[in-house]
């Protein structure tokens, strides 16, 4: 039977020219955590179930992967980073030191319905500090939030700043609080007279539900806000860059105070960065509150925004030469080409057919987007000399094979 | 319900000390893997069952952790990342160019049975090269391999090598082939005579199981072989390296010429590395011959001959300076101090809570393995320095501010 290649829905490969931007990000982001003293986590894909499950909602119960092992045991796929961090923190109490800072660059899978930026497996970036209830601790994230964003280029970007604590008087009705932040959420998206509706089917009065929105609109920042903006510029962070942001909700109902987003200029996708403290989640498993404070990375929306931006350097192959094979007696002679760079520190790759024609050798080179290519045939070596083609250019050369890293430099 | 937090049988969390390890030795696998011009490719956690089903024996079939969707497809996780190789061969024919050099690092999932070793989540480090038959292409991959042993700070160790043609002329009913080779892999760790006994089993004669192990014993290295130890030398490996070594079998039945181990001194736990050519598995969805040679690293192995060898640096840390807060109202002289550290590009943590005392903030530092704590109290601030407390020797001193980047070097 001929079984047909193919990835399942919201499923995604990732071929070399889109693993290597990946990479390239990965690399960038946990060169900054690292920066800031946060260290490495990873997790298992499996857990119990029992360990996900009541921690997501509703649309985490019909969202998240769920099966039987052969052992009849319980699991699901990891549906986030933060209720392993949890687990983490309770089942290591005594190997983990708090504050703990740590960050976590792992894939997490959904059964979303697939559509334009929604996957079923996506890698999530998130960076974390447990165990403090230090406002510096928010101010630092959002400090590593935004070097991470400069270190990957962006140079337009503000971070919008609320705090939970404006919604919790809003209504008298605690019970609703958690829809109508939902509601307020999506205003940008939605409108103000969507949200009034949606606020007004959540069981509020009209004229509350506009009344809601007028308070908003006149909030002031609370005294944990002043607090973490003169946090903020202490670090260095320049004022055009974050801004008080009272409609700002954050979609997640365990955010406690601090919540944030990032916005980049020219990118209106949606916000790349978002997070906030929540202090009664990471204590779930261990029955005592453990303040946290951290933030999450849309990875592929980074991915995006760094692509409209033309952020991506260039030119990310680590060989930007090949070293063809003239003929297999011509072989050492081109092994003896590659020594010499390597000698030099230059990586190149040496072609892998020595029966192969030049033509299909300089093809391959092309195609993969290397730049130079070089070719010792009879005449070269009996000169002791290569020719050296640049791609780009078409342009060729012959020089002495002891020159041949100078010139590639 | 109060749920115990715990990890499943075969699972494994990596706390930051071990994580750094594993991130360590992936960064200079990648690195190596680079400098020969492989590239970087991902797959799916999960695939089509289908595209897994009935590639990897009855063995397969019993581990693979399979399950049906919430749409109802049959689905599976990952099991190996050859056989999603093959799919993206045959599925991006057109964007991927022959011969195709692929790096992928990503982990596996196998139902074992949790032993000593054995694990159902594990990464897996493989390189190949699709689409040539030369022999170059299986001389690179071991070169490959032995640079990046070497890259990790191996030292002795020795590749052994062997051609799955030699087994092919032993017997003359072909099906009890991979039985047999299945068998003799086995002989270092099981002995000549228990494997005579398992080759009998296999429905051979006694007589002709001997004749077959002495066979072997006198075996000479197929033209193949001879070859290819002249690449070999030819790339500069020291002929004290790799050896041939006829009783070589390897496990996976898809081999068809070339198979090699390599074996570390002084760790005995099994070969850290493997491969071998393999030119029928990857045209297995396209219908057609796909010559291919490959090599997988064993991950754990290499990390715990690692261990076992003391070859991790000392520091896997990134910050070596924690920069404490003395006080709240001194919290901007510390800012002031990483500023002055990190404008010398010398990483540092400032210290997350400013009213902690100075003892915890000292003993964070200590439990984080960092190296130097700076403390700027109310009598360093009024004299524009800094006292810095090396924790590994417990000496203290106090230094003019900006005196610090040169006394941390």
């Amino acid at each position: 039977m001929k079984i047909e290649p193919k990835t399942l829905k919201g499923f995604r490969d990732f071929l070399p020219k889109e693993a290597r931007k990946r990479q390239y990000v990965i690399d960038k982001l946990r060169s900054v955590f690292e920066s800031y003293g946060f260290e490495p986590l990873e997790t298992p894909a499996l857990e119990y179930a029992e360990i996900l499950e009541g921690k997501y909602g509703e649309e985490g119960e019909r969202l998240m992967y769920k099966f039987e092992d052969k052992g009849g045991r319980k699991v699901a796929l990891r549906y986030d980073q933060t209720v392993p961090l949890a687990r983490i923190v309770a089942q290591y109490s005594n190997g983990i030191s708090l504050p703990f800072k740590r960050y976590q660059i792992q894939n997490v899978w959904r059964g979303e319905n697939p559509q334009a930026g929604r996957f079923r497996e996506f890698l999530q970036c998130d960076i974390d500090t447990v165990g403090t209830s230090s406002l510096l601790a928010d101010a630092e994230i959002i400090e590593i939030a935004i070097s991470s964003l400069e270190a990957l280029g962006f140079k337009g970007f503000k971070v919008l700043i609320n705090d939970r604590k404006v919604f919790s008087g809003l209504i008298e009705d605690s019970n609703k609080l958690p829809t109508i932040v939902r509601t307020i959420d999506k205003l940008k998206k939605n409108g103000q007279e969507k949200v009034i509706d949606e606020i007004v089917s959540a069981g509020i009065e009209k004229e509350l539900a506009e009344k809601i929105l007028q308070t908003l609109e006149t909030q002031k920042p609370t005294d944990n806000i002043n607090r973490l903006f003169d946090y903020l510029s202490a670090l260095g962070i320049s004022e055009g860059n974050f801004e008080f942001a009272p409609f700002l909700a954050r979609g997640l109902d365990y955010y406690t105070s601090t919540i944030f987003e990032i916005e980049i200029e020219g990118y209106e996708a949606g916000s790349v960065c978002g997070g906030g403290r929540y202090d009664d989640l990471i204590g779930m498993f261990g029955g005592k509150q453990i303040p946290a404070v951290g933030c999450s990375f849309g990875f592929d929306r980074v991915i995006e925004a760094m692509d409209t931006l033309s952020l991506f350097p260039q030119d990310l192959q680590t060989t930007r030469i090949l070293v063809t094979v003239f003929s297999p007696e011509l072989l050492n002679k081109s092994i003896e080409t590659c020594e010499i760079l390597n000698k030099s520190n230059i990586s190149c790759e040496l072609y892998v057919d020595p029966n192969a024609k030049m033509d299909r050798q300089l093809k391959y080179a092309d195609q993969k987007g290397i730049s130079y290519v070089v070719i010792v045939g009879p005449k070269e070596a009996e000169t002791n000399s290569v020719t050296v083609k640049d791609l780009r250019t078409s342009e060729q050369r012959t020089i002495p094979l002891d020159q041949l890293p100078t010139a590639i430099r």
